[in-house]
């Protein structure tokens, strides 16, 4: 098919289409005359990856094209393919101090996680428990405790489904893209389940309106 | 302090605290003289805030704003300071297909959470199904029934840590900030999680290297 095709088929714009080839995301199409540059359904699949990258992802061009050099190479060893999925993490711009650093890695130790400690996760974790510190809220650190429960929860989830896929390409993809989108499904059901438990509790009881010089924790209106 | 003082002690470049000022993110210092203006701990403070919702909580600068306006508001009803932390998901470039939205709000109502649909987590959840589909891997849609378990968990350690808070003031806070800065902690711990499952799990089962066509759950090397 030609570019127009392909541009009206994956609804991204002819000159996307060409800058993305340019960078490298998207492999060339065949030459077939002068002027004239065939495309096929390889193409198509490719543009639905990039933008599932780009837009559901939030990757930039550049690490969206390490990514899919990742699950291009049939020779990568398949840890390396999820390494890739958690390399692509936003990382602390700042690091992580001693202290949330020592938090994290009591929390890898009681759970026998102890071995994930070069994990990526554990600089962003460690810097976000920084950021409660900074802003006066390092009693928020104690959450961590909770969303590692949740945490399993998802891996398990996200191992069950990788190992249903089938063909290791399937399995990579599934690494990455389910890691990727996952985070952006996991952070809007997060925000639903905070409305369903503010809605089921009593909003004097959940979220008492006024501030109370010595809080009751039995009060009810 | 004056503002070399300030920016020493929060980190951040007076070229950077002027340019909050002007943005209305930081409410201007008193000003003692023909070209000197004073600054006191809560600028300090405000400066740390102001840094949590950038850097760790991926906010824009008009974003980053609203929120502020919300924390500093004491006549907003505590609803609508939970509901402004949602309304800083990213919201979707293409509105979610009817199929998806449809498997969302299936979901809703098997948790009694049908209160819930005007949640903007739906269609950040509902278009992330889409980016699936797009790329031809529909089945990992059903995932989002384990990551809806993980969500309630997540969310009733943040109701937890709301509710502990004290004061209205700094419930607002530990809903908007927790809420964002707990999204990357999340992020991080999840993949620390898969690693975890991952390393504990025989790689040929969890993780087979080649396709195999008649797959053996049961296989072990």
């Amino acid at each position: 098919m030609r570019i127009s095709e392909l541009s009206e088929r994956s609804g991204i714009a002819a000159a996307t289409i060409k800058y993305y080839t340019r960078e490298g995301l998207l492999p060339a199409g065949e030459r077939i005359g002068h002027n004239q540059t065939s495309y096929d359904e390889h193409h198509v699949a490719r543009l639905r990856m990039i933008r599932a990258l780009l837009s559901h992802g939030g990757l930039s061009v550049q690490t969206a094209k390490h990514v899919l050099d990742v699950i291009d190479d049939p020779d990568l060893p398949l840890e390396h393919a999820v390494g890739t999925a958690h390399a692509t993490l936003p990382t602390p711009s700042v690091a992580p101090s001693e202290a949330s650093l020592e938090r994290v890695h009591e929390m890898l130790r009681a759970r026998n996680w102890a071995s994930c400690a070069g994990n990526p996760g554990v600089d962003l974790a460690a810097s976000a428990l920084d950021a409660y510190d900074e802003i006066g809220r390092g009693d928020l650190a104690d959450a961590i405790d909770g969303y590692a429960d949740a945490a399993a929860l998802i891996a398990e989830t996200d191992l069950d489904f990788a190992r249903r896929s089938g063909s290791r390409e399937r399995m990579v993809e599934t690494a990455i893209v389910g890691t990727l989108v996952g985070d952006r499904i996991i952070a809007g059901l997060r925000r639903i389940a905070q409305e369903a438990l503010f809605r089921a509790g009593a909003p004097s009881d959940a979220w008492p309106a006024e501030p109370e010089p010595n809080p009751d924790p039995d009060h009810t209106d």
